[in-house]
């Protein structure tokens, strides 16, 4: 088992003071492991990056098309928004096309990732409410399945319910991992996360994005996500949030999912490859500016887009004094593997 | 150089989903290294774990006495404080002191760390004041001398600031480090941190929790400050926080002090020993049980004392629906040097 490399250092004046470390693997629809870095087969939990695969069946099952659901609605089956107004007002739209009580969201909850929103609930004494939850997106995808289907809608986070059981069937397919070995976890909103290789994430991304060979309907399901995402970067995460600056910087050249504890995959459409990065240290600070340090290494952002990408590639260690003290460097050098 | 070892790992459900790399060193006053884990000779930022050593030229160039600054303001010198009103009304009684007015405070300004102070003051549209700062307390002592000595009090931050050059005479004399090779970086409130090897922390802390052989007024110096830390543990971090409720437990057998980015320092007074834990990464999720670990491992912490401390020491990860999916796990496994 290869160790974990050095994927960034933050800087304060001359001393690198943090490192973080992790893993990377880059895979093509193929399943050839293009590139590498750490451990390619490290397992971890793949948490929000999964987003896509839990909203593909409550496409392929129709029940986008019967409740009428448009594709900035379907963005946000895939997101781990920011609690804006354009979110919760979007999660509450859906609960009315699919005829259900938002009351049915189980994924708990905690004050919005935007800073502004939270501030402003905050001075006016406001709670969150599980609208405001990142994930209630995910969740309203979930019920508008199990509405459609006729399943019980009061247990959809159970691991044994037909939701999460399909769930799990589009995990394995994608990913060509054993059903059966895939570890199962409890995710931050309470539904069951999911244990695999890196490797497999990334080529689950590369197929996502490349469905050539699969059925039609399951084929046409991932082009509607993908585009979905694409097209509504805004409403996979919100304003200021990495993977919308990083979709709508790439003009739908990439389709890119954060997940929590270090975890980030994208899909390149165009060559039919997948990535996953993952920091062992669970870091989102250093998490981010290795996304971008591959894509642009590997060609699949240009120096105009690195650029405009920069707070999130090159962050600046900024002070309560407003000071610079020092930078956030990807370091990550990948290995070519075939 | 050794390579920095795994001290943490970060469960869910049957995967370990996050590790936090870092070194250890443990030293005796004499410089002898008794037990390590990494590289003990690890180069970082003391960061706040140097306050100690920021407070000692205020008392032993005589300012404490002049001022009449109890030991719970001395403590005060020394923390990381919560922002809690115990905390800011404190420092305003020590500007009332030292005669000057708390304007003259350049650590810049932050929400409270302490969630129930920030909740309150953010629904009642309140701002963060520099008192708020975790760093006032330490900013208010570098004034006490500055205004005592008669130094400009406009620009005490700035390395060449006698002020900072004692703290740096100071930091070399514990440290046994050479003055000229301690790296220099802008910390989060604006002063100088510096750079050095955790075993010359670690040899600073064992030091000051056993001055023996030191002349008097140092010596003198060093015991007011520890015992105003040990005997006042709320102002040195406050409600909830690892640093109090550490020395609050360990009732007087020991000094401990946080750093940011992944430092913590421990004297033993007993033993004459120091400790200083670094992750690599910077996360205090690891930092914190990881020192709880190393105290029981080496006998400083009775199994009372670690029941005591377990939400540090094995806090476990709670999501959003108050559900328990996993735990941090310390398994730091110290290696015997001496």
């Amino acid at each position: 088992m290869k160790q974990a490399q050095v994927l960034v250092e933050v800087t304060r004046g001359a001393l690198v003071e943090n490192y973080h470390r992790g893993h990377v693997a880059v895979v093509n629809s193929e399943g050839k492991l293009l590139y590498s870095a750490g451990d390619p087969y490290h397992r971890t939990y793949w948490r929000s990056s999964a987003k896509p695969f839990q909203a593909l069946p409550v496409v392929e099952s129709g029940a986008v098309d019967h409740y009428r659901i448009t594709a900035r609605e379907l963005a946000l089956f895939c997101a781990s928004h920011n609690g804006e107004a354009m979110h919760t007002e979007t999660v509450l739209e859906i609960f009315k096309k699919i005829g259900q009580d938002h009351s049915l969201l189980q994924c708990g909850m905690h004050m919005p990732y935007h800073k502004e929103t939270a501030q402003s609930m905050s001075e006016a004494g406001e709670k969150p409410t599980s609208l405001h939850s990142n994930c209630s997106g995910k969740h309203s995808g979930m019920l508008a399945l199990a509405t459609q289907r006729g399943f019980d809608t009061s247990n959809y986070l159970d691991l044994e319910h037909p939701v999460q059981q399909l769930i799990l069937d589009y995990i394995a397919y994608f990913t060509k991992y054993p059903r059966e070995q895939i570890a199962i976890g409890i995710d931050g909103c309470g539904v069951p996360v999911h244990g695999l290789p890196i490797y497999n994430m990334s080529l689950a991304y590369a197929r996502l994005v490349n469905p050539q060979g699969m059925e039609e309907d399951r084929a046409s399901a991932c082009r509607r996500v993908t585009a979905a995402m694409m097209e509504h970067p805004e409403m996979v995460g919100g304003t200021d949030r990495f993977c919308t600056d990083l979709m709508r910087v790439s003009r739908g050249q990439l389709v890119g999912k954060a997940g929590a504890a270090g975890v980030y995959c994208v899909g390149i459409p165009a060559q039919g490859i997948g990535i996953t990065v993952k920091c062992e240290d669970g870091a989102s600070r250093g998490r981010d500016p290795v996304v971008v340090e591959i894509l642009q290494q590997l060609g699949y952002l240009d120096q105009e887009q690195v650029k405009a990408l920069e707070k999130h590639h090159r962050p600046q260690n900024i002070n309560h004094r407003k000071e610079k003290c020092g930078e956030v460097i990807p370091v990550v050098r990948l290995h070519q593997d075939a």
